[in-house]
């Protein structure tokens, strides 16, 4: 290790991982551990995290300059706190998370969402390298969004910018957890991936899939894309379902504000081309033109580690 | 006059306007006429229009600095060339209108559709002034929509960011222009609320409603809007059915865009607290927190003058 690194810290709802990351978008050092079920203990093993990796470059020619943190939940990125937790208890609303992990390590620290850096990370080191807007959308357990711009992260006028799980398409669609109908979220995010294949399993017992095979509480969106990969029908339909919503959104999303590129992140992206094609073919299809032939669609490159590599962006871009 | 001044003109569906503006936003020797129904006549008389504006100005102390162009149709903005007329017939594909226009006036030009400098007019001397970034939605015949950033419009990558009326927002919903089922226009733009009307009157021929007293072929958004401000029950509920689907559509270009300011412009929006009350607790609705409560929306403030100011405001921004 030698040069200027930047440290990446990311906080989803079951992993914390930490990292070194070099200007070129190199991580060395990956740790990853698993989510304390409190906020308190969480910070706690954050800054232990961090400071194991600081410990490791003490005596290499590496300098790290910064501190780059994604949070799973939303953040006031204007001063810097977090406004609380959907998938961790313990979490203080409205902490000074950055000041705090700054003062702990000695280091200037920037902090965002997980969905901001995660796009970040994609659009100045992964599918997005080059393109001047980025337009990423994370689809997991919940389905999160970024607007990058000029390796920068657009966080619109109330930090909100990018939240296109909650775009409603469906007036009296699913209920959504933040008490709305018919957002994209309920229609089309890993947890409604498994709760539709769950459904459909009740519905019709009889049905030829691999889904029967598993007890229904391991049914999630990865499971679903697992299987829809290796060719099981009832997967790929409900995978195919999702992406038609997605391109749907997408393509409202690009009637807004115009992007050069869509990538699609997150867990359930593990489903490749099995996602990407009906994606793209409902995107195509949905978009006014010239948006609809002339934005380009991709899936996210960097895997697990946009997370990671995207805080790390963060503290590069920012400082 | 004094001082520098920008020319405006504005080139509408049924009118073209000409002014001079001053770099506070104040208008004289303004000018409107019916637009011919001919690309090439219509060139010829924005032309003469302007040339006009100019012979009064030859000898006063005033300068005329530049000249922008709203244009009612999409334009290549990078390019500075129109795409193609939705209203009138004969206008080039292509065409380098502000190259043309400046050579015949001895200026420079900038051109941009009329959405665009619509919401350029608002955010810079109407309902918009002062907000960092303003979302514009102009509701006439068709809907159109601009993003204004510290006093410049976002074009995104390929001229077609704010093309809010292509938002689909019922999958199976009525036809649009485009080809689309349940894009906004067809759900709310004045026009769709003609349709609305006279399908209401088919319907039910015994309806209590001052929209019997007038022949099918006059009944449009702006009569709707007129009659439902004096109180027409009808108009009210049409209008407060489109302000809906214009308040769903607002909520979630809020989730990609986030601006600090939304505004509602066109010829509907006469219309004044019938639109805006139901657009607002719709917004309000709809939208996700932070933004559903801390987004200012607004009517807009500069009337049928936004189109002419607007393109002043154009060369005032980008000369």
């Amino acid at each position: 290790m030698k040069g200027k690194l930047y440290m990446g810290l990311d906080i989803g709802g079951s992993k914390i991982s930490a990292a070194l990351v070099d200007i070129r978008g190199q991580m060395s050092l990956l740790r990853r551990q698993s989510t304390p079920p409190d906020g308190k203990l969480a910070q706690e093993l954050l800054i232990e995290m961090g400071q194991s990796l600081l410990d490791q470059t003490a005596v290499s020619p590496a300098t790290v300059v910064g501190v780059g943190i994604g949070f799973g939940g939303p953040v006031d990125y204007r001063n810097q706190r977090i406004r609380g937790s959907h998938h961790t208890e313990g979490w203080e609303v409205n902490l000074p998370l950055a000041q705090e992990v700054g003062e702990a390590l000695g280091l200037p620290v920037r902090l965002d969402n997980d969905a901001n850096t995660a796009g970040l990370g994609e659009a100045l080191f992964g599918a997005g390298k080059g393109k001047e807007r980025v337009l990423y959308i994370n689809v997991g357990t919940g389905i999160g969004g970024a607007l990058v711009r000029n390796q920068q992260v657009y966080h619109g006028a109330h930090c909100h910018a990018g939240e296109i799980g909650h775009m409603i398409l469906q007036k009296d669609g699913p209920l959504c957890a933040c008490g709305h109908h018919g957002c994209l979220e309920p229609l089309a995010s890993g947890t409604a991936m498994g709760q539709a294949a769950v459904r459909a399993l009740d519905e019709n017992p009889k049905l030829d899939t691999r889904l029967k095979d598993y007890p229904r509480e391991e049914i999630s969106g990865v499971l679903v894309s697992d299987l829809a990969l290796e060719g099981d029908e009832l997967s790929r339909s409900i995978i195919a379902q999702a992406a038609d919503w997605l391109g749907l959104a997408a393509a409202n999303a690009c009637n807004v504000w115009d992007p050069d590129a869509v990538i699609i992140g997150g867990g359930v992206s593990g489903a490749g081309d099995t996602l990407m094609e009906p994606f793209c073919r409902a995107f195509r299809g949905y978009a006014a033109p010239p948006a609809n032939e002339k934005t380009d669609l991709y899936l996210a490159k960097l895997g697990y580690d946009a997370g990671v590599v995207g805080a790390a962006a963060l503290a590069l871009t920012t400082m």
